[in-house]
């Protein structure tokens, strides 16, 4: 097994190139853009995130014999094409927006130059990478917005392929999310991990008393009991008996948990245990933590909602050719017309307008042209690769710092909860007229 | 970077493990179960896939020098702790469904019988992939089920994560598509893949004429014709003008499906291409399908909605402690009594109930019991591991023969898509009386 995802790919990128390298266009240069046509319904933000994770899987796209040996086997392509694909390497430029930033419908997410075989056959691993790893940061954003200074423990992995576990975790702490409980991710991408204990912790031992006890002597007082196996108010209790008031935390996993924290905490506070934190989980996504955020809960433990997008599995984002050279070698901007998938063509560049205070109001986007700064906005592409070369850096917490910069930019409306519009409008401006053309 | 999956956990499982051994209750014989409370919302049956990938993961599911370091440099056990991990290999036995079987609330998927130590430790990774796989497996068997004998193509891979891409492939060739559009699933599980062509590869061109003809010079003409990059009519016209009747087939990937299945059907047969193909991509799910089954259509191409599991991204298994040994030595069945999260304790056992013409009617699970045979039911729990070893194939190939004989057991409403109940009703047995209680 090797580390090459090179064949992360769909087949029909592969047959396109074979037909195009016949056909003598395959070296056409190119623009393809990645964006997404409207959010998830009702939402009023994006996040970026994958970028960083795509940049490094970029590294180990190419095709080794074990690659080669399996499309010849299959036949998949034919052996113009298998010497084509032995010698790829990416060779092109790549713009996008930084990771972490917040996007809207049109936003020119990635931009691709380079040849069409080049680029071409990038499409599935860009998309499934910032498809998921998007749909998940900005479901944890919202997440985050709404808890404000309470912690977000991201511990989803259970309920997604394991792999994705491991981008879901680093996309959560993009967006905002204190630490996650997937190990790997701890090792992988550097993000803090924490864990409390299980109920079968309890019911291994012959009481909860005998449970606890062998949970605070091996772990400390600062550990975190979980008090909802059989009586919460008896747990609560003996967990104050048995560690004092120093106990670090108690988690709740069940039942009312508004009703139940209120208890909780009056108990822990008469008991003596003020500094005992609460952790709730269960269920829980960015509803249910506005519905918490007046109980006195003192962290969330976020599971399968923030690993599936909080309804939102996919971010729905597409990667087209926008421009290519043509036969007289110039450029030109192409699309389809189908009514219900129309795409721009032309090479785009992007602003955020911005008001003096700092505050987002539209995304100007420029179709082959750059758009005026009016003195407050901010250049939204950054060249991420520049003749096959990586020029940022790709790690998550370059992106988290991007990501609380960006959204702190949004106008406050942008952050609620109900359904609503995007936050801010996508406008487009062109060469000819410079007329500013309302998004789709 | 190893192919070791050990990291693909939880904190808190590994921090319950180190609180064990220090209690001195991490070797006591255990069995947990996974098992799901119920059914995605109106969902009639569920489908178990991941097993064969599980069982192959087990065996790579070890700490090696990498893991431990990463464990001892960030403090996240002990030294006791990290001495045991470095010595793990699963010894003990697992049962389960097969995979690819249809499953209901309370079904005992998958039994592990080994220390509390060996079998906590794998809850994550196991989880990870049944939940995953099996949400992929069921949506995709409510579409083949509604599709009949037209194939089924997945093409979703740049809807979700890459490496879920390929578990996704996975699943759904179990549950019955014929094919996948994603490489590496056809390298690394034998799964046919198949490809046509995208917008891209006719915008590369001068013109769609120019397209068309270079990609039936090079791919032949049994290839599929993308035809609504812009007018269809034109599109069919110059297919066939080009290709002959011998076209292998088009795609329609926009608008209307169902009327222009009818029209481009109409035009095809007018142009004698009588044996042309109509393969239809954009959105579908297994509701789009159901709609397009009175129109003449080929085959079906399937994206976002199966690889999301069109609607339920999770299967929702959990995996619980339901029997322990205890301070007598004898096996007790333990369950938590959280109100809304309660468990059945016990060790189960598994029959499908069958009436004499072999339709499935009732899911009959024992508790600490295996449940009486009334001649024509069928054992459903196999063992998969023996001490440590697999004595299971683990391809996808069995598992998809498997799930069409256990969907073919069903009564005829279970394939209903409408809302409603499971399938056949889960009723439990217990020891003492052989009384019957009606599953949750």
């Amino acid at each position: 097994m090797t580390n090459r995802t090179s064949l992360f790919t769909d087949h029909y990128e592969l047959t396109m190139l074979q037909a195009a390298l016949a056909g003598g266009h395959a070296d056409r240069r190119c623009v393809f853009e990645a964006f997404t046509r409207r959010l998830p319904e009702g939402r009023r933000y994006g996040v970026v995130a994958g970028t960083g994770r795509f940049l490094d899987a970029l590294a180990d796209f190419t095709f080794g014999p074990e690659e080669i040996d399996f499309l010849r086997e299959t036949k998949v392509v034919n052996e113009q094409t298998l010497q084509w694909l032995t010698d790829y390497r990416f060779s092109g430029d790549i713009w996008g927006y930084a990771e972490g930033e917040c996007y809207f419908p049109g936003s020119p997410l990635l931009i691709v130059e380079s040849t069409f075989a080049e680029g071409v056959i990038l499409e599935t691993l860009l998309l499934s990478i910032l498809n998921h790893d998007s749909a998940v940061a900005a479901a944890a954003s919202r997440m985050t917005a709404t808890a404000g200074d309470r912690p977000c423990i991201e511990m989803g992995s259970r309920r997604t392929h394991e792999e994705s576990a491991v981008a879901a975790a680093r996309a959560a702490y993009i967006a905002g999310f204190g630490s996650t409980s997937n190990l790997e991710a701890g090792r992988r991408h550097g993000i803090p991990t924490r864990g409390t204990a299980a109920h079968s912790f309890t019911l291994l031992h012959d009481s909860e008393r005998e449970a606890f006890a062998a949970q605070l002597q091996s772990l400390g007082l600062d550990t975190t009991l979980l008090v909802d196996t059989y009586d919460v108010t008896a747990a609560v209790e003996l967990a104050v008996e048995l560690a004092g008031p120093g106990l670090g935390g108690v988690r709740l996993d069940s039942g009312d948990l508004v009703s139940q924290a209120h208890e909780v905490r009056a108990q822990l506070d008469g008991l003596g245990a003020r500094d005992t934190r609460i952790v709730v989980t269960s269920d829980l996504d960015e509803f249910a933590i506005a519905a918490l955020q007046a109980a006195p809960v003192d962290a969330y433990g976020v599971g399968t909602r923030v690993v599936t997008g909080s309804g939102a599995p996919a971010a729905g984002m597409v990667y087209k050719l926008v421009s290519r050279e043509g036969a007289d070698g110039k450029f030109e901007g192409v699309a389809k017309a189908s009514k219900d998938k129309a795409s721009v063509g032309g090479r785009k560049h992007a602003l955020r307008r911005r008001n003096s205070m700092g505050v987002a109001h539209e995304e100007r986007i420029g179709i082959d042209i750059t758009p005026t700064d009016d003195g407050d906005d901010r250049d939204l592409l950054v060249q991420l690769v520049s003749d096959g070369e990586v020029q940022v850096p790709t790690d998550a917490h370059t992106a988290r710092e991007h990501h609380t910069a960006s959204r702190a930019e949004l106008p406050t409306k942008g952050l609620r909860l109900s359904q609503g519009e995007p936050a801010i409008r996508t406008v487009y401006e062109d060469e000819a007229s410079r007329t500013e053309v309302e998004g789709d």
